[in-house]
């Protein structure tokens, strides 16, 4: 009976694709709040920093990441208010490598984090100085320490204890020091979490039994210095009090070790992973809550010279950035309304899903009518040849035609760097960064011939 | 029990890891196929094209790409003689959008199915003359429609109403005459197809019951050329005789459709998707029954002018590549082993289970110790820091130590494509091509700074 309706509501509409009223998505709590977050909590059209979505679009060109610049640093700010002065923020650059959102959280005063050789060289060249950035992950080869060494780097946060004799290798060859955490995967699971790296084996951290062996090894050896310790217990957390938790069992754990020990661990990072809405229907992380709980703990636990830290990236990135994409071409097949769009898995891939195991609607909108009646259920893809290519599948939003652009909230993380963006061959979208109203090009979009590049016959 | 033996054996190994003897993976028949295409069969290390896997990584480093030109041509061989001289190979190029391999297929007499502007360029480069190249897909903008038309392209295969009007407009616009040939949503369903285009309603093709109108629409356009149809009903299918069935669905509707509206609809794409085993325990293809179904069907159907095609990309390409990696560290955590490897689901995502529904160990081999006794379970990760980066897990294996060298078989198709190889900002992998027993370099190595390229602050 829908499919009969759309198919005529196709006929009489020309080709905007119609059908039977259907709840809106806007509705939901997590779409509402990106575009608050926006400043476009009662406006009838997507406008990013003043900007609309509209004008950004026909200015330069689609597929387009945008990034508003005030978004990210309220964001920031937010995050720096509810954790208090004691804790600092590092900046997961992996969430986002754009130059520019690294250079503007690092003027808001958010240090950086890094788990590449590539990511040390856009930190350096965002500003940051070397000798306080933190390297992660559990794969650093031994040309990467040397090179990061080479350059400066401050600490390694180690995840065996083979990589710490790696490290002190290197430096001893270097004839430098190098500072290094020791990541602990603690007996707790962090609770709430959509993926978890920690209580359980795992390639992430040394295990807390090992841990004071290691440390021990480590404050003896003379190339090496013991910076302190490091949690990372997973991703996309929406348990504020799990992360508290979690936070006092490695402080806990710091406290007995140094007395145990005799040695010191400065620096404490407590990880991150605080969730944010990126599907619909996804929850809020209380950020309130979370920072209430974590300053409690510093204030039972702090001592003079520790260093306390939180690591943030999607929480910090998510927000200020939107993916815009039009659609190209509209179709009714088996009844259902089709959509092809100009973006798609590529370009966005956590928004078509890839990486989730049940697949929800990103937090997508119908840019220059956001008020609009949802009354058009409409399948969402982009230009390749494989059906994973879908934003969502029959989705009501206000009626769409050729031309319209849809767009993609809390697209600021994840996005383009989680996205297989040679697939296929099309040319990389370009970002733009906006900053007291004005839209300026962050990164330049791809060309057509970029697939040849470093190729040979 | 076997935690203990694992731990107990690492101890007395250094940091060779080893546990129980359990079931070895070179057992199975998916493997075994894969070590025989590259003539390995009862080798006892890796060797690609004449060249011990060894020799190439240390000549070129690791993670490296290795394709053999000679198992690429024999591949293609092998699917030439089985359909028969009637039946035209194009290959697809987004399968492993290399200038070297589309180039090498060319040279054995492949034709080329593009999917991109991207593509398309790379396919001129590869030699081919755009005027035989067919441009797929459903999202083409106008802007990519007028350049392939500039460049000449010879036919699009369009997938809606709207794009053949888009098509038309371009070619009036230009002055010149468009190749069109219409993708057909058949109702028949592709049985044993690991992802299905047909059948349902579909984002890709024209429902067969509204191709009749659109047929008509086409031949009566002056700047369009109705050339034919295409039909693409899945991928990894492993049914040789469903392909066969829904091919003869396309074959039967060209003719009725040929009768009824007077058309001529000389070309037919029968599509592509043969199955190749990607995974532990993944079937065959059966080329020679779908070389005789095909054979059979075009003895019966055939007539003069008739062009037959098929499109094939993962079955040509896959088996020709090899993607090494090399153990960077290795631990115990919580009594197993785990392995840190410097490759991943940046650059291998398939290998990884990316995309993939139930996760299964990818074909994968110790390079240097084919036979060895599988008497290690290793937890197989890559440097990112998440856990999603991960090719196996508890998987048996000859001993393993930092240093030693892994291969993943059948990686010559949507292995870098596919990856989001951008995620954590580390250096793309090089590509080697070897060629009578010398290895040149196809794809150079990046560097870790590629990530700030086209960057602005």
């Amino acid at each position: 009976m829908q499919h009969i309706m759309a198919r005529s509501a196709l006929r009489r509409k020309g080709r905007t694709v119609a059908c039977a009223a259907v709840t809106s998505p806007t509705d939901d709590p997590a779409l509402a709040n990106a575009l608050r977050a926006l400043g476009c909590a009662n406006a009838t059209e997507l406008v990013i920093g003043g900007i609309p979505a509209r004008e950004l679009a026909e200015r330069f060109g689609t597929p387009l990441y945008v990034f508003s610049a005030e978004v990210l640093d309220a964001r920031l700010r937010a995050v720096q208010d509810a954790l208090g002065p004691r804790l600092g923020v590092l900046y997961s650059i992996k969430s986002n490598p754009s130059l520019a959102v690294t250079a503007r959280l690092r003027a808001g005063g958010a240090g950086a984090e890094i788990a590449s050789l590539g990511e040390l060289h856009l930190a350096i060249a965002a500003g940051h100085a070397p000798s306080a950035l933190r390297f992660a992950g559990p794969g650093k080869t031994d040309a990467e320490i040397q090179a990061a060494l080479k350059l400066g780097l401050g600490c390694f946060h180690v995840e065996s204890a083979d990589e710490v004799r790696a490290i002190a290798a290197a430096a001893q060859a270097a004839g430098q020091r190098a500072g290094v955490a020791v990541r602990i995967n603690l007996p707790q699971e962090l609770g709430g979490s959509r993926m978890r790296m920690s209580g359980r084996t795992s390639r992430f951290g040394v295990d807390a039994a090992e841990a004071p062996q290691l440390l021990r090894e480590i404050a003896a050896s003379a190339p090496l210095h013991l910076r302190g310790l490091h949690v990372y217990a997973g991703t996309q957390g929406f348990d504020a009090a799990a992360f508290v938790r979690h936070a006092k069992a490695l402080v806990l754990a710091a406290e007995q070790w140094e007395r145990e020990l005799g040695i010191s661990l400065d620096e404490l990072d407590l990880g991150g992973g605080f969730g944010i809405a990126t599907y619909a229907g996804d929850p809020e992380f209380d950020l309130a809550a979370a920072g209430r709980g974590l300053q409690e703990l510093i204030a039972e636990h702090d001592r003079p010279g520790r260093v306390w830290l939180v690591e943030l990236g999607r929480f910090l990135t998510a927000p200020c950035g939107v993916y815009l994409t039009r659609v190209v071409r509209s179709k009714l097949s088996g009844g259902e309304a089709h959509l092809a769009l100009d973006g798609g898995m590529h370009q966005h891939a956590a928004a078509c899903g890839i990486g989730t195991v049940l697949r929800r609607p990103p937090l997508l909108v119908h840019a220059t009518d956001l008020r609009g009646s949802p009354v058009a259920k409409v399948t969402l893809g982009g230009p390749l040849c494989t059906p994973a290519d879908q934003f969502a599948e029959q989705l009501a939003l206000p009626p769409l035609r050729s031309g319209d652009l849809l767009a993609v909230l809390a697209a600021g993380a994840y996005g383009l760097t989680y996205s297989p963006h040679g697939f296929l061959s099309h040319a990389t979208p370009a970002e733009v960064m906006i900053t007291g109203g004005s839209a300026r090009i962050v990164r330049e979009r791809g060309r057509a011939e970029d697939g040849l590049r470093g190729q040979h016959l």
